[in-house]
Parts: C-alpha cells; sequence; structure tokens
C-alpha cells in the first residue's frame, strides 16, 4: 500500500477522527458521528490544538484519514523534572487492522516524546483489549500500572 | 488534628514537594531532595504553573506541606469532547498516612474536575501498590485499564 503519513488533524479531518473513535466493539454508541457535528467535538478540538502541548494526531493514506490518536507532552516536578508524552484514544481503521499502521503510529508517538526531551511515554488500555497489551509489549512498554477512572455526571 | 488546606503550591513549597515525592519506598533514589535543587525541578513547577489547564496541589497543615499531586485537565475528543481530569504524582507525608488525608485530597480533586466540566477522572498506580488500589476502590474509582509506561533514555 501507499506510505502512510502523521500529520497534526485540522478542522476538516474531524468527522473521520470521530468515525473512527465510533469504529470500535469497546464503545460503540459512545459518539455521534451523524453530521453536522455535536459542536463540543469542535470544541474539544479547538482546545487541543490551541494547546502547545497537545496534538490531535491522524494518519493520512492517499488523503483517507486511516488512524489516529491524541498526544499530550506533560510537565512533571517526579523523576527530578522529567517530561511524559502521553498518547489516549488510538485507533485504526477496521479495514487496515493488522497490517502494522497502529505500530507506525505509536513509533511516531515515542519519536515526537524523545524531540520533546520526555523522560518516558504514557498510555492505558482497556482491561480487556488482551491484543493490544501485547501489541504494546512486544513494542517494550512495560504493564507496570493500574488504570482507574472515575466517571463522573456530565454537567 | 487542624484542619488541612488544599491550596495551589507556589515555588517555596517545591523543596518540600520534592522531599515528599522522595519519601516513598517503590520511588526511592529516584529524585535529589538536596539544596539548592536541582534547576529541572523548578523548570517542571513553572511549566506546571504557566498551564491553565495544570496545578500543582499541596495540602497544608498549620503551614507545613503534608501532601501533594498534581492535576492536569486534558481536553479529548472521545467522550463527545468529553473533558478528564488526570491525577498524578500523589503523595501523603509518611507520618500522616492512614488518618484519611489522602480521601481529602482526592475529593478535592476530583471536585475540581467536575468544576472544570470533566467526563471522568483518570489516574494510574503501580500495580505492587495494593493499598492504594483498594483506596480508590473504597472511593468508587474502577481499575478499568492497564496502564503502560515506555522509559526513554534521557537527552
Amino acid at each position: 500500500m501507499s506510505e502512510v503519513v502523521f500529520r497534526t488533524a485540522t478542522a476538516a479531518d474531524l468527522p473521520a477522527i470521530v468515525a473512527l473513535l465510533d469504529d470500535d466493539d469497546l464503545s460503540r454508541g459512545r459518539e455521534d458521528a451523524s453530521l453536522p457535528l455535536d459542536p463540543r467535538y469542535l470544541a474539544a478540538f479547538e482546545a487541543i490544538t490551541a494547546d502547545p502541548n497537545q496534538m490531535q494526531v491522524v494518519a493520512d493514506l492517499d488523503g483517507r484519514v486511516v488512524g489516529t490518536m491524541q498526544l499530550s507532552f506533560l510537565a512533571g516536578i517526579a523523576f527530578r523534572g522529567g517530561w511524559r508524552g502521553q498518547i489516549e484514544a488510538v485507533r485504526i481503521a477496521s479495514d487496515l487492522r493488522g497490517q502494522g499502521l497502529g505500530q507506525q503510529m505509536i513509533e511516531w508517538a515515542v519519536d515526537r516524546c524523545r524531540e520533546r526531551g520526555c523522560r518516558m511515554a504514557q498510555l492505558t488500555s482497556k482491561l480487556d483489549r488482551v491484543d493490544a497489551h501485547r501489541f504494546y509489549e512486544r513494542m517494550g512498554w512495560k504493564k507496570s500500572h493500574a488504570g482507574f477512572k472515575l466517571q463522573l455526571e456530565q454537567a
């Protein structure tokens, strides 16, 4: 297949990003990919874009958005003032999974973390995504932590 | 004991924050609490303080810094543009553990997340901190995720 390009998302990519987030067995129904998009998606996108320490990333294959992730660079006092690179909301288009695209995207993210001088990269993955866990472990990530979430009622 | 006050840290609190981070069996030797502090600590503190979406918090008991945590508010496209509140680097002074101070601090953090309209709060905890896991679960947090870290060599 053609070479995939990883780049910062533009607002024009947003419907495709939401569709990718929606195309996932474990979070089905959580998103609303119908057009026009819920304005909260654009508000969140603009907050990410306005933050110099964050990037919404897309994997672009011949003009088609085939993957996405959010990258956040977080200062921290621990680890002698070490920065962390955090990866969230990783998705690859269902028809292109298992072809190495996810690995390329995570490696691209880790390169950005190195460029920013991060001491570590971090992410969480749902406990039942065992294939994803093997995928990260094959790339050298250590499953050293438990990830806790507290759902808050909407205002 | 007197009422503990949770507040945004000032630069004057930084040596006490680093000492708290250092006072931990699972991360002993990772920090350097000697004075004058490694300037990277101040640089990280200033980066956190300059970011309107982050707070370095201290628990102040009659002028003594007895606890600390970092709070980050992160926009995200997932969950219909839902914000997340993220808690990192939670510490309570060793002589004051088991007295409810940690619970008060986490509840204070969750209140800040609600104020900011967050859809969820999240944190990770080392797999071997089983007491901490029970602590979060008692407060209603769900251990739904695995936390992966990738150490990056220092530049």
